[in-house]
């Protein structure tokens, strides 16, 4: 066991896209674990859009990060030392005590994994909260019905690609946008969604007037900006959009004009409904008892864009806003067999 | 009987602000009813927020308004010749035939009216589609719990002042605003509603930081615009917005943009939902019973503001689009008792 502990710590606040300069590496000493807690050693930790606004120090009804500690967040690792009687030593476990190779717990807020049944890396990803985020958000706030048409952005996202195929299991006709070749590819001929576009060559309101003429009938949101007034002015009557992130204004220094068509809410009787899947864990079982069996029989498929080491965690956070990962984002830590 | 029945015809469609000059007053025979018919003699007609959009010629989810024919739209009045067993003459009824002094129906879309209970106006206002409006939207949609803030624009139209005294009912803290001092002393000393605001005086978005510091829980939308994004901003966390109407947008000749903070539709789990309440008659029954039932108590108080004549029914709508009503807005055309 190595004796030194690094994590990444908050520094500073951004004004528009962060740079690498507000995060700081630091090294403690491997904790200690006191009677009942638990010494976690991390294989992996998440680095997710919703971080983003996070980091902004504004009321908001997701706190702040806090400067000066380390970024929380969804992580993976295995109990290293156990002076708690509900964790054996050996055990995975899910945490959200973020961007650290070392983590110490009271076994509160643990949830115990089950190694055999996938990688424990898609705990964070396919099989984790992103994947909730698609079911939860395309399920019960889209409820999509056979032959309906789906429009999901960032579909090569960790939740767009698991949103887009839960879509395609619930017998819709799935459209997709995304900003390279190489993800629009492996959504197209992968994924199995019907058609893509790259928002980067075409606008979203000439593709979906080319690729869904008729019109859609639910968008799933990862981005905001003029997907969203694009997808408004697509949208069916009763329409849905479900409206999941909007990393496309994250970075914005100053705010940005939002949809100018916001009366036809009105006129198509349209569904605009927010959420933050941490609300909803209530329902999470139900969610991996499905999911997990879609990944077993190969309907719901997942990539990973894992970097390595905790000193390149602030760069791969920084890439995961720039759309340079294809699927999950994950920064690897220590060793996950 | 006279033996002329004017009707109004639009006869062309609008850049931004209509004129007079769309429409036009046409003298035809009165019309004699064939079996099975009913001929109508009307005694209002209503003028509603909704037919602006209907003049434009678009595609839309209402279908617009035909050149060279009468307004269609809410009217009530009596049944002068019944050549139809399920009407008797004298009867009042309400129907859907608009901007005329006499109406033929085959009998269809007819709903009878008990003259007795509340004159028979009530039945364009309070008691009929713009008060049914307003309870669908706060009730089905709003879904108000006691203790609540509601915010309602265009707090003195028919809609409006329903949908501010509904939410006294439902035990909430009433918001209201408007463009005349005469409304708001009718909302804030009549109709109970707890604070106003005119926003021609103070921005929206100042008003609320003043009047609902702690934020409001539910805004019930007439007329879109920067009211949309202020209540955006001061929404609660599960906040959600009834999209009624967006009247300070229906003359945009170009679209404006919309509110920039739709990213927190998002971060608070907004629910936006547009409705349409032609779509919900299914509950017009259970509306008009506890509506009824309110106005003959007191507790849901209602003004009208009459034009005389059918000639006059352009300057009632276009006097409705630039605020000029208190409550109902209605073109008197007939003996109403």
């Amino acid at each position: 066991m190595d004796d030194v502990a690094r994590e990444i710590r908050l520094v500073g606040r951004p004004q528009g896209f962060p740079g690498e300069d507000l995060f700081e590496v630091a090294e403690t000493a491997v904790p200690v674990p006191a009677d009942g807690q638990v010494l976690i050693r991390n294989a992996y930790f998440s680095v997710d859009p919703y971080m983003r606004p996070r980091m902004n120090d504004v009321r908001s009804y997701v706190a702040p990060f806090t400067l000066g500690e380390a970024m929380t967040g969804g992580a993976v690792g295995r109990v290293a030392v156990s002076r708690n009687p509900r964790y054996a030593e050996g055990e995975w476990v899910v945490h959200q005590l973020g961007w650290r190779e070392w983590a110490l717990s009271d076994g509160s807020a643990l949830r115990r994994l089950d190694a055999s049944v996938a990688p424990v890396s898609t705990a964070l990803g396919v099989l984790g909260m992103p994947g909730f985020t698609a079911w939860y958000g395309l399920f019960v706030l889209g409820a999509p019905t056979e032959g309906e048409t789906v429009l999901v952005s960032g579909a090569a996202g960790a939740v767009g690609s698991a949103a887009g195929q839960m879509a395609r299991i619930a017998g819709c006709r799935v459209l997709g946008s995304a900003g390279s070749e190489e993800k629009l590819g492996w959504c197209f001929r992968e994924l199995g969604f019907d058609a893509v576009f790259n928002y980067r060559d075409q606008s979203p309101r000439h593709a979906l007037a080319e690729l869904a003429p008729d019109g859609i009938d639910i968008y799933f949101d990862n981005v905001g900006g003029d997907h969203l007034e694009a997808a408004i002015g697509a949208l069916r009557a009763h329409g849905r959009v479900v409206a999941c992130g909007s990393i496309s204004r994250y970075n914005d220094a100053e705010p940005a004009p939002g949809p100018r068509n916001m009366f036809m809410v009105v006129t198509k009787r349209l569904r605009l409904q927010g959420f933050i899947i941490s609300d909803q864990y209530d329902r999470f079982g139900e969610f991996t008892a499905q999911a997990t069996e879609w990944v077993r029989d190969g309907r719901l498929l997942y990539r990973e864009t894992v970097v390595d080491g905790i000193e390149n965690a602030p760069k791969a956070f920084l890439g995961l806003l720039r759309g340079e990962n294809i699927g999950k984002m994950l920064v690897k830590v220590g060793p996950d067999e």
